[in-house]
């Protein structure tokens, strides 16, 4: 897999609305996945957000390394696959990061408002794309 | 996370051609994802099937523990995440498995027919899922 930068045109591809699958690891290292919104930050981290009971959140505070893979909306030959580790935490004090996420895939502030979430950073290690991202090495 | 046997809704909405990824495990146990196709088989085992010279085959070999999710076509806050592991691989003499595979989700053989392809079974140990596909429980 080749390591960050990202070719321009993938980081295009991956700052788009797209359908994405995270996963994480469980206590005892069973991989477990998730459909997922995420947000390319200007710094290139990738900013999810879970709600704050989540049984995964203690499981990748415990053990950072994380998955997530991008399908391209409607044509999902075209994908991007990423790995790294989340980086920094935040809880997400009145929803803002939801509310982002929520404006990038929905237009619209996140719905639900009586839910304490909290917000991860994930730092690419490394990435892969196919299709039309597909690495010109 | 439930555990097998799946509603009756939830392996139909298995059972369609959904975009979906799987998540394993590399050698120091970082989770990689990539998009994939799958087939639910009639004894419920899900078949996956990737090119005999990909590194993840050997991963997968190593370490049999995979989750897959499988998101609902065109409105994926409706997906399935499975977990489990591979429980048997086979060699896919003649692209028999890929062809069944590529009939599933473009109606028509697997193009390409130079290339060595291996299969692998996964047993279904938890599954959760979420919007249509909750478990109502």
């Amino acid at each position: 897999m080749p390591k960050p930068p990202l070719p321009e045109d993938t980081m295009a591809l991956l700052r788009r609305p797209n359908p994405a699958v995270v996963a994480v690891l469980m206590p005892d290292g069973q991989p477990m996945s998730v459909a997922t919104w995420y947000l390319v930050e200007d710094d290139g981290r990738v900013l999810v957000n879970m709600d704050a009971g989540r049984a995964r959140v203690a499981w990748m505070r415990q053990d950072a390394r994380i998955a997530l893979t991008a399908l391209k909306d409607g044509e999902w030959y075209t994908h991007v696959s990423v790995r790294g580790r989340i980086v920094s935490w935040r809880d997400d004090e009145g929803l803002a990061d939801i509310d982002r996420l929520s404006r990038h895939y929905g237009g619209r502030p996140y719905p639900t408002r009586d839910r304490r979430r909290v917000s991860a950073w994930i730092e690419i290690e490394h990435w892969h794309g196919w299709g039309e991202a597909r690495a010109k090495d």
